[in-house]
């Protein structure tokens, strides 16, 4: 049921070797079927099958009915393990959490808005300034209102067209999580999100990279501050 | 010997499981033995163990031999994927994916240099200046080259005392092995790449965040210009 440590070390040469294929450009755009792969390799079709559900896990293959197995443009592999992200976000934050998060979100978010301004395409701008309507429609108790923020943010890095700021969207999908339902619930809170995120989507538009990065820092600042005001009052209110 | 589909959901279930008792705190510092996870979980021993695995494999978990499984820290656990790290760059880079990297590392180092000013340890600094002497002492052919450049940069990111930033160095490893072997090899490269370094580290040691942060960003400037040089050569060399 289990695979043993023969079979384990057995998918791993076999996905070092998968790998080695597809970054020398050796399959093309299609992989072989599982069958001709099983005897290249000389395994069994159980230990390749292993193989390529690894690789497919991580958005590095695509099961195309009728086409095949097609290898995914490397920009999607994915480096981030969202699962662990996600778990990580789920646990009680520590104040040495919230600040490494807020640090790396300022670092991240205005580069990238920065980026979005000078990248976006047509369909960039239209995608960014439908999810900000959508969300400027929304208030902080509605369920979509988390989703609404969250597509946002997420167009803006995919617009930034650097991978590496794309992949980090799912920490700063987590982040948002973790920082949202804190801030909205102080008094205009949810206000200055709105028009914070519409400072933002306007730069990009403008296609004024300083201003977008500046908007966007201001607006991680504002979250920062409300937060450890937040932080502050609940450990007046709540002596421990 | 493969877990089927229902045993993979199941699989799936006692993970999510484990992850709740954790992050919730259930368990305090030492997970229960294998066989009593089972048994609250109502699962077979395999499944429980290959759940337990995909923890390790994510450096959530610790096995130590007569104490048991630890849960670790959750600033060690994998958010990044470390395998399809080293895979992505592995492969031929075509030139998005260079100006991606170069302008992902130029946003990350920087700001973790400035970091480790502020925040690095007596024992962190010694590292760090023991790092670079190695690094100063080695060539560009040397075996232990590489290693010892990638061994100062992981240093000064684990000194910025921010775990996310900390989990970026498999991308800056990432990044050193590309750009390096191409650097190096330009007249005057290597002795200007160990310089670099140099007024780095002297500036983490002054704690001068900012003179940090700007060391490190000629030293990248500077690369990134030599691979562009390198690169515009090659191109005239060997015409396609």
């Amino acid at each position: 049921m289990e695979l043993g440590n023969k079979e384990r070390s057995l998918v791993s040469k076999v996905m070092d070797g998968l790998i080695s294929g597809i970054v020398e450009e050796r399959y093309g755009a299609i992989l072989p079927p599982q069958d001709v792969l099983s005897k290249e390799f000389d395994v069994s079709r159980t230990v390749m099958r292993e193989a390529l559900s690894m690789l497919l896990a991580r958005h590095m293959l695509d099961v195309r009915p009728k086409i095949g197995t097609r290898i995914r443009p490397m920009r999607d592999w994915r480096m981030i393990d969202e699962d662990v992200v996600s778990w990580r976000f789920r646990a009680k934050p520590d104040k040495t959490f919230l600040r490494d998060v807020i640090e790396f979100r300022a670092l991240i978010e205005p580069a990238a808005c920065a980026l979005a301004a000078e990248r976006a395409s047509a369909a960039d701008l239209a995608g960014i300034r439908d999810a900000y309507e959508a969300l400027s429609q929304t208030s902080p108790g509605d369920a979509g209102c988390q989703a609404a923020d969250t597509l946002l943010h997420t167009r803006i890095l995919a617009a930034s067209g650097n991978q590496f700021y794309q992949q980090m969207a799912a920490i700063i999908r987590g982040a948002l999580s973790l920082v949202n339902p804190i801030v909205s619930e102080r008094d205009g809170g949810w206000a200055n999100i709105v028009a914070g995120h519409g400072r933002v989507v306007d730069a990009i538009e403008r296609r004024a990279p300083q201003e977008a990065q500046a908007a966007a820092a201001a607006m991680i600042e504002f979250t920062a501050d409300e937060l450890h005001h937040a932080l502050t009052q609940e450990a007046i209110e709540q002596p421990r």
